[in-house]
């Protein structure tokens, strides 16, 4: 399936989770067999030719994307998480929300000094999330060449954020007007 | 890799996330490319052995090993969420925990009426996640063959309680004497 025809899977629902956004949704893209597993071959491909030696994805929704990346690359799966998850001595970075701010963290011990990690998500919107894995990756001791998105948002300009880091950032769709 | 090697990765965490409580973590399963990639595969065969026609996970870890067993198999992903994360009007079921309890919400549009879905977690214990996410398929019209973990803990009770509700328990590897 081609990116424009994962698009058309994508659900739309309007005012969540306040009103005025049209939330883009990706549980009816995951439950789309054949959707599902085109939308992980394509990041894939592209986490490959970044020469990717590992995938970091971010807690809850990544997951789904990300191990499922690495799994196809046979390369590990480094968990973002929320705070409190990790039963070691974590490294964390916070980031700003709308309305305050969260903290992500990693077991700094899941990556190896110099070691390629591509982060994936579902979605990239301000790129608040993602700067901070980043962030955190990099603190590791590890390289982020690249961060691989179902869906952007260009409007609110993450990605510009990301390159301005010197992350490559490829999504397989764009939403614009968001 | 064998099961048995599979075991040997996992990382046990003494006193976490309480006092005697030995953590058996995945995280180091999970960054191990080859390691992760032979688990998964294992669970795949299962599922696909158990006739599965869709993958539910549970948030969040075991949205790791689901929707890789998911896309492995070509079938679509049901995420089994925490409450308030689903964008749409879901179904809900709630689980008794050590203190208190907690809810688990699906989509109930994500699952067809008759369709076989497979359960993957990354760990059972004493199956109270499981059980619930078991009852939300069924309210939701699926059937669920079976429910697929990486690391049972049988001395918990976890797979014996999901065998009494009619469901084939699978585990790739068994920690005793926790």
């Amino acid at each position: 399936m081609t990116p424009d025809e994962l698009k058309a899977i994508v659900r739309t629902v309007p005012d969540f989770p306040a009103p005025g956004i049209r939330f883009r949704d990706i549980t009816t893209l995951i439950g789309h067999g054949e959707g599902f597993a085109a939308a992980v071959a394509h990041l894939a491909d592209r986490a490959r030719a970044a020469g990717a030696e590992a995938v970091a994805g971010m807690e809850a929704r990544g997951f789904i994307f990300g191990a499922a990346v690495a799994v196809t690359l046979g390369v590990g799966f480094v968990p973002v998480r929320k705070p409190g998850k990790l039963p070691v001595e974590t490294i964390s970075a916070d980031y700003a929300l709308e309305y305050g701010s969260d903290r992500l963290e990693i077991d700094p011990g899941a990556v190896a000094a110099g070691q390629k990690v591509a982060i994936v998500d579902d979605l990239i919107a301000t790129g608040g999330t993602a700067l901070a894995a980043a962030a955190l990756l990099r603190k590791a001791g590890a390289q982020v060449p690249a961060a691989l998105f179902a869906i952007d948002l260009p409007d609110l300009g993450g990605a510009d954020r990301l390159r301005a880091e010197g992350i490559a950032v490829e999504a397989l769709m764009q939403f614009e007007g968001d």
